[in-house]
């Protein structure tokens, strides 16, 4: 459809459906096709500022610029300081009457970066791309005021998805029930962490600081992508997540491969048959007591994940994967079980630069996933007990020359902290609700138990005593956490529609 | 004892020994004591030339450098120039009426560096420092002109003993005996390579071009370390070497660990896998007929290593371990056997650096080291006939989506070039005449079969239809290869005797 056939059409459905009843979705959508360049400009501001863990100063002007963007639209804002944390951003729209509160959560600090990964330079310089960089996606430029994005456009930059998109998606939709002159029927609050990436270690202790003004009726979860199949989605849970360090030793110093190859112990192939001895060939997961506690799915999740489209081919073909882990069952079966998975594997070097030695240690980054049941402490002893079971001597210092020389295998651990998995049931009556203004925006909705990714919700529902449900409005294939992260410009449009009907939800 | 005594008890020494028939080893040692500053100076600026694979102009330098070290001793120098390789540095001095030929081979290129490891920093300017920097060196100046040095200090520096230390001796001896008015009684010849640490590939081709002129009754190898116990050795073979690049993959792009942990298969998990199958606890290598072949060792031979002492305890403790590979055999005995060795593993990023994802690929850097009666293309068949057996395709160009979608595991190999073992018989009668000159500097040598390093011997023994003797001459502890990398005073000077005696010998 030719561009000025489009804008018509647009007016013409805005100027009718105005006469009507304003409804929330309809609303956000009308605003958002005349509004896209506004939104860019502004969301470009945001993705410019540098988030990454570490950052205190990136992260506090984080804080400080979203708080600005929700005080001029009429949000109380307030950052909730603590010595430990970026600052929370908190904000409050109270309607006088109102019996419930909806709180609304993102965060707005990213994974660490590597400039030099990206195929559009510094992640922080936010680039709009004609479609994604692998199938040949070229820079572009922004939309004029007034005119309509593509689509497949997508926006490049750190944290474009996860998590800015769903706090620029909130703000618009503000602007777009104003516009409108629709008012939440609800409390509404806004809480944006700023360490959600490094673990949320925090937040307990935030939420138990300010547990009055954050009591609600649901927290709106608002992050995670929508279905490989671009459907939206609801999903009422998350994996639960905790995470180790594990280094093996070899000889003191790094030796001559010749002169001791067969006679010193060589630490990667020692990491290698650790690692190995931990999942079979199919993906499952040999550490004693891994599965133990593991909380079945109820009727109702079965129901609601047999209903969910099977989109395991196409990802695989998307994701160059001849086969995937757990025998053949689907993605959204398996995310409802544990994963242990190797983050990342580092011994010496490897192609241009490796060396003819035999290391003197070897290093594995280990991430393991909870579900609903499990205990992260729990689940960290029994990888400690498997390793040592392997015959290694498990410390959590780094090993001294005594210590060396006592254990034929010294294995070093560093525990990170975790956060356990929660699942809210799918037929509470808020859980309900939500679906029905959900559903009312967009159809028949993907339900889902589990979210794969990992958000800090146990903390929220066992400090306040309430539910969380999560929706996820970025493209699956945003690469978050990785490099080149994207988000689709479709994704932000309908997140825009999504957070306006939870905004104004009944 | 002070160093004025000490002076003139050198003093002493000599008149009396200059007196009676100059005898080579005596004379090396009387000119060293009195000339360690001008050894170590012009060792200083040999050391800064930089030497890794592939800096070709640094390379040349070197060999330019070593000619005129030569020339200026009375050696014709000539550089052996091919398309492919750093320049041969080639000298002979001819002996009218000597019937037979010595050649003295080294090579002055060096592994890569890494100059953040390095505790002296640049890898190419060498520091002396008071002791192993372990140990608490610290950096001192060069001894005064005429002074002695203490024997434990150290010079280091990339190539200050792999390989550019015997090259320093050789020149060295050559200054000693001109001022002991002794003339060696054979042809001599020198032969240094610019392309050892990346494999040698041109070798066998000069060796072709020139060998007329470098026939030789035996091939003297100056490269290597001593014993770890710091006695002196000669060793009659040395093992052969091959490498591969080993890369395996899961999804196209690296995908968050909570959305698809336990769906997508983890290639840092499938490496594990894969490099755990090749070798057992004990170290032995799994790979099918992996030994098949191996030459075993003559009485000869065994007797000899039976006489080796035993350091096996020592080096324990000097390296940290606990326990070794081969089930308790001593390292003498087990370098007499082939060696299977990652010398580097990598995949995302571990500590620090590490996200949460599933990577996309992951690598191993193997090396292997063979024994006599292996031959290094068929041992890296076997390596691949067991990747495919553990399931996987095998692919030697990266592989593209067909490749990856039509197989479940993808492994991508590249090979690098390698070359075989080699082992002189210990009791030929060119072996006693070398045994002989070295006990008649040192007393009773350490009589090895094989050095666990690998040196191109195979080209050299096969081309020119010789033999090749190893004479190692630099500490064990020198870090070759790797950060750090240093020489102990003490082996440059007695390296400058081995060389005097040999230059001289029967």
């Amino acid at each position: 459809m030719p561009v000025w056939l489009r804008l018509v059409l647009t007016a013409t459905v805005c100027t009718v459906t105005v006469c009507a009843q304003p409804e929330p979705a309809a609303a956000a959508r009308r605003w958002t096709e005349g509004n896209q360049r506004l939104v860019l400009s502004e969301f470009l501001q945001l993705l410019s500022i540098p988030n990454t863990t570490g950052d205190t100063a990136g992260l506090r002007r984080n804080a400080e610029f979203i708080a600005q963007m929700f005080s001029r639209r009429g949000v109380r804002t307030q950052l909730l300081e603590s010595k430990q944390a970026p600052p929370v951003v908190y904000g409050e729209m109270l309607n006088p009457g109102a019996a419930e509160t909806l709180v609304f959560y993102a965060h707005y600090d990213g994974q660490p970066v590597e400039p030099s990964q990206w195929t559009t330079g510094d992640p922080f310089r936010p680039v709009l791309m004609s479609g994604p960089v692998e199938s040949g996606g070229r820079p572009i430029p922004l939309p004029r005021p007034g005119w309509p994005s593509d689509p497949e456009w997508r926006l490049y930059a750190r944290s474009a998805s996860d998590d800015k998109g769903p706090i620029m998606a909130l703000a618009s939709a503000l602007d777009a029930l104003r516009t409108a002159r629709i008012r939440p029927r609800h409390n509404i609050k806004f809480f944006f962490e700023g360490e959600e990436e490094s673990g949320s270690r925090n937040l307990a202790r935030t939420l138990v600081q300010h547990r009055e003004k954050l009591q609600a009726e649901v927290w709106l979860i608002c992050d995670g992508p929508v279905h490989q199949n671009r459907q939206p989605q609801i999903v009422f849970g998350a994996r639960g997540i905790t995470s180790l360090e594990l280094t093996v030793y070899g000889p003191r110093r790094e030796l001559h491969s010749g002169h001791y190859g067969n006679w010193a112990p060589n630490p990667a192939m020692l990491l290698a048959q650790l690692l190995a001895s931990m999942k079979d060939a199919d993906g499952k997961v040999l550490i004693r007591g891994f599965y133990d506690g593991v909380m079945p799915l109820t009727e109702v999740e079965k129901s609601a994940l047999a209903a969910a489209p099977d989109f395991d081919a196409a990802l695989k073909r998307e994701l160059w994967l001849a086969q995937t882990e757990g025998g053949g069952r689907r993605l959204e079966e398996l995310i409802n079980l544990p994963s242990l998975n190797v983050r990342g594997l580092a011994s010496a070097h490897v192609g241009a630069r490796s060396r003819n030695v035999i290391p003197s240690s070897a290093a594995a980054s280990i991430d393991i996933r909870l579900v609903a049941g499990m205990d992260h402490r729990q689940t960290v002893e029994r990888v400690v007990d498997h390793i040592r079971r392997q015959g290694f001597f498990v410390t959590e210092t780094e090993p001294d020359e005594a210590t060396r020389l006592a254990h034929a295998k010294v294995c070093h651990v560093a525990r990170e902290r975790g956060y356990n998995a929660v699942r809210t049931p799918m037929d509470l009556e808020i859980s309900r609700r939500v679906i029905r203004a959900l559903e009312r925006a967009h159809g028949e909705m993907i339900k889902l138990p589990t979210l794969g990714g990992s958000v800090p919700i146990q903390s929220i529902t066992e400090v306040l005593k309430t539910h969380a449900i999560l929706v996820p409005t970025v493209n699956h294939d945003n690469n978050q956490h990785s490099f080149n992260e994207n988000l689709r410009l479709q994704n932000l449009w309908d997140g825009i529609v999504t957070m306006a009907a939870l905004l104004a939800m009944e």
